[in-house]
């Protein structure tokens, strides 16, 4: 993502795009991504060409753009009542999530339109924040908690690298192995 | 990479692709690789555009094939003696490179221009291949061996997914703890 679209402004800057970003899901929806074009979009946006080409650079910037924004998590991971509970059921979510058809679509759409890397970074924050809103809980609970960059090393590298690199059965198994492996324990199966 | 470019027969077909390829590599490196077009590259290589639109399908895909070729390991793991210090020295060398302006362009091609994941599986095997030659070398010597899979996630998944998603200081230090731990050993430092 460029500088261009890191900045998020109130007021004109937002309602603009809010509505580029809504025309694209439609457009998607609609037509299918690959009759995407700026044009298209900006009609339906109710904007100038110009105007998509000035804030996202092109067409590939902007499906970057719209694709973080759709791997945004919905809210904070759920409580399970214990730190091997919580990252067990979060990174079968989060493995279900990037390895289905529009997981992976949004992952490719953000790394590919992403000439400098601010959308992996967002895409990789979300993930951090998850993991750091569940070792909260957990060190509120009283448990002993790795640190976030250890959990992204152990949890989610090897998940993202299977889903880009080296199609795998991401099962709950394998998950729950990655999750006993980062907390020192035992897997369960 | 499409079907297309998968097979890879002997004769005129292998003469095609090496002449393509080594004229992508020429012309990136004279004019840049935002100029480059089919054409041009056609024209440098000998053979018609239509002769690369069939075999490639697009210029994204051919610098897709272009840049796993150049992922490619130039030879075996160099044997420093010891499974530990053989991963080490593998990993050292395998962040460097990966790390570089040109093996993120790389990554990013084989990437990007792959809608059937076939180059991604082959830069993933590249290293599945170096990591079981350095498994084969260590039990020749009597030591255990952990499984490539097990490797991969452990030391190769975390570089890849620092170099995508999460800048990071690649250090020695860094890879030295990967191996570590994929061994069940303590860090050096």
């Amino acid at each position: 993502m460029s500088a261009r679209a890191t900045s998020r402004p109130g007021g004109r800057s937002a309602r603009v795009q809010q509505s580029v970003h809504q025309a694209v899901r439609e457009l998607e929806a609609e037509v299918g991504r690959d009759a995407l074009t700026v044009p298209l979009i900006a009609a339906r946006a109710g904007v100038t060409p110009s105007t998509v080409y000035r804030r996202w650079g092109d067409l590939r910037e902007l499906l970057s753009d719209v694709a973080v924004e759709r791997l945004r998590p919905d809210g904070p991971p759920a409580d399970h009542g214990s730190l091997r509970a919580d990252l067990a059921a979060w990174a079968v979510q989060f493995a279900e999530e990037m390895d289905s058809t529009a997981g992976r679509t949004y992952v490719r759409d953000a790394l590919l339109g992403d000439p400098e890397q601010g959308n992996a970074v967002r895409c990789s924050d979300y993930a951090a924040e998850q993991l750091t809103a569940i070792g909260v809980r957990a060190a509120g609970r009283g448990e002993a908690v790795p640190g976030v960059e250890a959990l992204l090393d152990v949890v989610v590298a090897p998940l993202m690298y299977r889903i880009l690199f080296r199609p795998s059965e991401l099962s709950e198994a394998y998950t729950d192995r990655l999750v006993a492996a980062a907390l020192g324990l035992e897997a369960k199966s």
